[in-house]
């Protein structure tokens, strides 16, 4: 099975920062991300990854204050390229935005890295942030949920185009002749779309993946078919095994429209993950956590996943119909969730961040507790692989790699090195062949 | 005097990679990159350099498949990023396009570099390469020259707004009282220009060094104009020491009319230089690279700097008035140089590149020839340091960090150690203060 990791500077839970054990300055310090990056390629991890939003908040900052989220970062693809030093095997993945570059940057970028890495990077294609994100970029709000995919799908195709620039073996640097390049093996992009006109080659080599590998997260309807026709790493976030099976197959059964091979198509299920010698002890570093959610944290921290108003509310009441939007604009999956947790579940605003922080799939216990749900899940078809998420870093991640990884190694469900060269070689996703190359 | 080395892959040469020394896949190589990175900080230099153009060049490709030049580099974010974990000292600047990137981009790239580095990066500022990269990004041509110094001008306005977006102290992680910043101190930008509107704040600290230095090469007057203004390296390309100090005391004197100290902006005259343990050795390596020089390609590089047809000329003849253009509109200086030496020196066309390969004022010889000309210029007021251009890497770098060094340190004109822990400490610049901290 896959095993990806995305890393949030201190760790996922919201609270992390404020944990004894936290490093405080996480988010700027390079020694700290070479440590936590070294643990993932000690644990044999496929997919170290970094997610990202280009903004900060600028309002109700008094409620933000208390959160570091995004507040303090630093940019996913200079820190990777860093980290492309610092780490041998693990695959490095990070977020960019198609609503706010250019396509001739991005390719370059993780093109770039892709050779900095010797084959080792993914690209995140998000469509969005925030309305924060627009305002950095000459507009006054997010572009409509459509608007952004169509963007989006355009934009993949010319990155993917401008990694074709050059045939594979193009750069002969033939000294006996004085040839650099062989001139017929550049196949300049000439795109004319709606969204953008690109017309030239990239500068550099095509990438020694032949093209990065391509991530994607979108729940929607449009979003999955996006990912159907071109992602080749989704990002899963139900929260059961039967919704999880239910998205595999529908997001699967979408790509032979698309001429696209099921099996080059990894699904990662998102799982929080929390492994202890005992499942009293992961519960006990649970809630150690959970008590440090300051009431205004949990109030934003879901006013801003519902896109609601939340403010003036009875923490001990449940939040009123009239509060809750008719629709999500940024992030649907998160939408639901939370709609679903009010309406069925009729939890009060403070029960409700406090679920919502780690949701119902949370896994708290020991190590053969954990692996049996990973199992479960893998066996049943609900996933290629797993996202891990941990609450704690490093502690959690730590952890999870001294328990966890033998466990599953033990079950043959994990490998016991690297076998391949690149990531696509060990998520077992084909090198993409030039459309001009003899076939 | 403040030493800075402009690295191409292979070396400054244009038939550099053609050489039996040099390493045939240096542009995309990590590796060799940092071994070059390492030699410059074992010579004690304040800044490595890396040049950049965002294209790849795609008619003409028979010609230019003799040349490596910028047909298969590395991103210079990425590498540089890359970088900052093989080296400890060293300054590490690129340069990136305000004609075709986002200010929210650029800038929060740079601040993620300084920041990765320990306050070492440092951005070169250019509005342009040539139609090529126009054509990347959604246009038929360059904008016209004031059009892109107006958009620079701004583009550097606003970059230097979101690197102060917060205050050097807001983030203060304060776990007693649960505030992982100040919100007082952050100081969201609110731009509406006539290229950028940018309302928000950047999502990182205050890089280490207040701002990522700027460095700019601009030779117009508008270009010098904008270097007065914003610029704190300035890379000069004069050939004698009369024109380097016409050079610097015009750039100087503009300075106090933007309210700047002259002495915080850096003159680096550009240097191609070979040293070597006799005179004649040094001729003799340096006749070793003209000699591979393919007659195509250098009618093709003054063609390009000259941004003229030469197609057809007799290689043995002057370039015909008729071919020489009214005006540059890519690089005022290139052009002025070359036109000099048709019209004044009445080269032929092979005696033209062979001579531009270098131009005038290149240095060959032993380290006390080369070092007596670094001073003779630094003495005359002609620059405040070099950029340093070697024709064959590593080679040459480390012939000149071996010999030249000791000479320039006996002398008293370069450290023994880096003094500084930031760029800009080595360099003698301020840190620029936040503009709303107490002063």
């Amino acid at each position: 099975m896959a095993l990806a990791t995305l890393v949030h500077p201190t760790g996922y839970h919201v609270a992390s920062w404020l944990h004894p054990q936290a490093q405080a300055d996480a988010s700027t310090s390079i020694e700290y991300y070479q440590r936590v990056a070294q643990t993932a390629e000690r644990g044999l991890f496929d997919l170290f990854f970094i997610a990202d939003t280009p903004a900060a908040r600028t309002s109700n900052l008094t409620a933000f204050s208390r959160m570091p989220l995004f507040m303090n970062v630093f940019e996913p693809v200079t820190l990777l390229s860093a980290l492309s030093g610092a780490t041998r095997h693990i695959g490095l993945g990070g977020t960019a935005s198609t609503s706010f570059s250019e396509p001739y940057n991005i390719a370059r970028q993780f093109a770039s890295l892709d050779h900095l890495s010797h084959g080792r990077a993914a690209w995140n294609v998000v469509t969005s942030a925030n309305d924060f994100a627009a305002k950095n970029f000459g507009l006054d709000r997010l572009p409509a949920h459509g608007d952004r995919y169509a963007r989006a799908r355009e934009f993949v195709q010319v990155v993917r185009q401008l990694w074709d620039s050059w045939e594979d073996d193009a750069f002969i640097r033939d000294r006996a002749q004085g040839l650099f390049f062989d001139p017929a093996k550049q196949h300049a992009v000439a795109h004319e779309g709606a969204h953008f006109r690109v017309n030239g080659a990239l500068n550099i080599a095509r990438p020694p993946q032949g093209r990065p590998v391509i991530i994607q997260a979108g729940a929607s309807d449009t979003g999955r078919e996006l990912a159907a026709e071109t992602a080749e790493v989704v990002f899963a976030s139900e929260s059961t095994i039967e919704d999880g099976i239910g998205f595999y197959r529908d997001l699967k059964g979408r790509m032979p429209r698309h001429g696209r091979d099921p099996d080059q198509l990894k699904v990662l299920a998102g799982l929080p993950v929390l492994v202890a010698a005992s499942r009293q002890e992961a519960e006990d570093m649970h809630a150690e956590l959970q008590a440090l959610i300051h009431p205004d944290v949990g109030r934003s921290r879901l006013a801003m996943d519902l896109e609601a108003d939340l403010s003036g509310l009875d923490l001990d009441q449940p939040i009123p119909e009239e509060r809750i939007p008719k629709s999500a604009n940024f992030h649907q999956a998160y939408f639901n969730h939370i709609v679903q947790m009010i309406r069925v579940e009729k939890l009060t605003l403070r029960q409700l961040y406090l679920r919502y922080e780690r949701g119902n799939k949370t896994i708290r216990g020991t190590a053969r507790e954990v692996a049996d749900q990973m199992q479960a899940w893998f066996e049943a078809g609900a996933c290629d692989g797993f996202m891990l998420m941990f609450n704690l870093l490093p502690r959690d991640m730590e952890a999870f790699v001294d328990l966890v990884v033998p466990e599953l190694q033990r079950r043959g469900l994990m490998r016991s090195l690297y076998e391949g060269r690149t990531l696509r070689e060990n998520l077992g996703l084909i090198r993409p062949p030039h459309p001009r190359a003899a076939g």
